[in-house]
């Protein structure tokens, strides 16, 4: 019977640099049962972050990495099969760390119910998911944007990226996102209502800043790292704010990268930079979701979704995000 | 008459890499007077801070620097010779931004009155002056330490050093310095009461920080930047706050100096990294003087100059502190 077959990508090897498809082993495994307590859930879409590639290393994180021959790790949103907790139902669509498998467990205390009335339930992994909160959180909190300054954000039509944009923009900032394409560029300013785009593969990316942000960048969503955030880093205004999110630009580099030591700049400018994990603000995610859908609901705030269609290809999507392929949320249909 | 000569040291070119006496020019000027709401000040003490080589570029840094032919910039302290101020008579002392001379004109407005019954006259340009004040704000204010955390200061033995290190024992913390000598590493651990100290020039800087703070550092006061810094950022407790005070490795640095990429070590930790000037907290100085003349009176903080003598030394002092020749506050004696 192909109902109870469960099929998971597993780490085969870790990769040294960039991954490629040997990487990852598609295994077939018995489909779990709900013990007492817990839901089983049939998924539906599965996402793919960036930060999944610093799980596949040995090297400490912020939270310990995948083991060669387990499951990748990662979320998804499915429907309820099975239950066996209070409060949720068969039919129920909820979203939860599931790992990259077409079915998985897990406990109650753990899963988010997905109102697919306010928007589809893919949103539970982007806009209104863990990509959308960490926006939320890094930009209204960290940053703490003020209106009339300059922001700036890297990966700018990326999950995170466009979500930040818009909130600085309601927030009164005159935006600016760095892409990696003429058709990134073009979403950002036609589409999000971005005030300028700047795409880093064939511009000079301080120059435009400093043509852009004449006094100076007020706050820096940082999604990349590396070379933009140097240039960033030229034209800080005085009190500037950097949320640290994502380093994407060398999260496969062999060797230590090595950049200009510019730390003299955050001096002179009396600024601040600060990383930061959407896990720290966990005990406001409701209020938060609460004022996402809102906006999402009324059409203020837009997001993209890049679906790729089969669950056989999630190494694949994940390779190519890691080369800048995916345009918005990537996300893989599952098909199951 | 000798009397109407005021000697001034000016820039007489700007310095690529470091300075040497050549880029220094002594000069004499008329003695000025007293205008309407100021005071003529003989100095006695002039002070010697790293900071000054910035003054020396041509680029931009949070002031506008010194003028080829400009009297170098800096504070001093001295006895009032001639006052029409409301408030300050003749006989008393002052410090105010001098410049590098023997007598300096100030506006009432820019000058403090100094208490020589509470420490040495020298001690407004050290403890009790700029030196001490940028570490009350840098350790209290930015890096706010708590009880029981491990807090790493560079450059211990200096002026601001010092300073940075006995607050934190004051706050609860592990206290650890770096320094450039095994004399000045007893200095920290013996008489300012540090927990440790690391000799940057013959210890493996990271793997002490390891040893010494096996749970990770929570606070980081930066003085230096450079290769100590970078050893600090291996080591990043969760929530550590890292205060930009100075960069000195790079003060003298021709071209732009490389380094490891480590940003990403901000976002593992969910760490704050903050450059500062005292300045913006200039509101505060009155309530902050109080305090730490209160513990300089007591003896609960102590400090260290390093006083050379002879106004026509100054280039050579400065000179010999880019080099590390200095041990605690460096001050000029003018003996005039």
């Amino acid at each position: 019977m192909p109902e109870e077959i469960n099929r998971q990508w597993v780490m085969a090897s870790r990769p040294v640099g960039f991954p490629n498809e040997g990487h990852f082993e598609l295994r077939e495994a018995a489909l779990p049962n709900a013990k007492h307590g817990e839901v089983l859930i049939k998924l539906e879409y599965l996402s793919i972050d960036p930060y999944m590639r610093g799980r596949m290393n040995e090297s400490k994180s912020y939270t310990p990495g995948v083991q060669i021959g387990e499951v990748m790790t990662g979320e998804g949103v499915g429907v309820v099969v099975e239950s066996r907790a209070k409060g949720i139902s068969t039919g129920d669509h909820v979203v939860t760390r599931t790992g990259w498998q077409e079915y998985a467990t897990a406990h109650v205390s753990a899963v988010r119910k997905v109102d697919s009335s306010v928007a589809p339930v893919s949103t539970a992994l982007g806009v209104l998911g863990m990509p959308g909160l960490t926006a939320y959180f890094g930009t209204l909190h960290v940053i703490d944007p003020k209106p009339g300054d300059a922001l700036v954000v890297s990966a700018a039509s990326g999950a995170v990226g466009g979500v930040v944009g818009q909130l600085a923009k309601l927030s009164g900032c005159r935006v600016i996102g760095t892409a990696g394409s003429d058709e990134k560029v073009s979403y950002i300013v036609d589409e999000l209502g971005f005030d300028a785009g700047i795409n880093y593969k064939t511009e000079n990316v301080s120059e435009r800043l400093g043509e852009l942000c004449p006094d100076g960048i007020d706050g820096y969503f940082d999604n990349v790292g590396g070379e933009t955030t140097d240039a960033v880093m030229e034209h800080l205004a005085t009190g500037a704010r950097i949320a640290i999110c994502g380093q994407i630009a060398q999260y496969n580099d062999v060797e230590q990268a090595m950049g200009p030591r510019n730390i003299r700049a955050l001096l002179v400018a009396q600024a601040k930079m600060q990383g930061f994990l959407v896990f720290q603000f966990v005990q406001q995610y409701p209020a938060a979701l609460e004022r996402l859908s809102k906006w999402v609901s009324e059409g203020t705030l837009k997001y993209k979704e890049d679906i790729v269609e089969g669950f056989e290809e999630m190494p694949k999507a994940f390779i190519g995000m890691m080369h800048g392929a995916n345009f918005g949320k990537l996300l893989v249909k599952t098909n199951a």
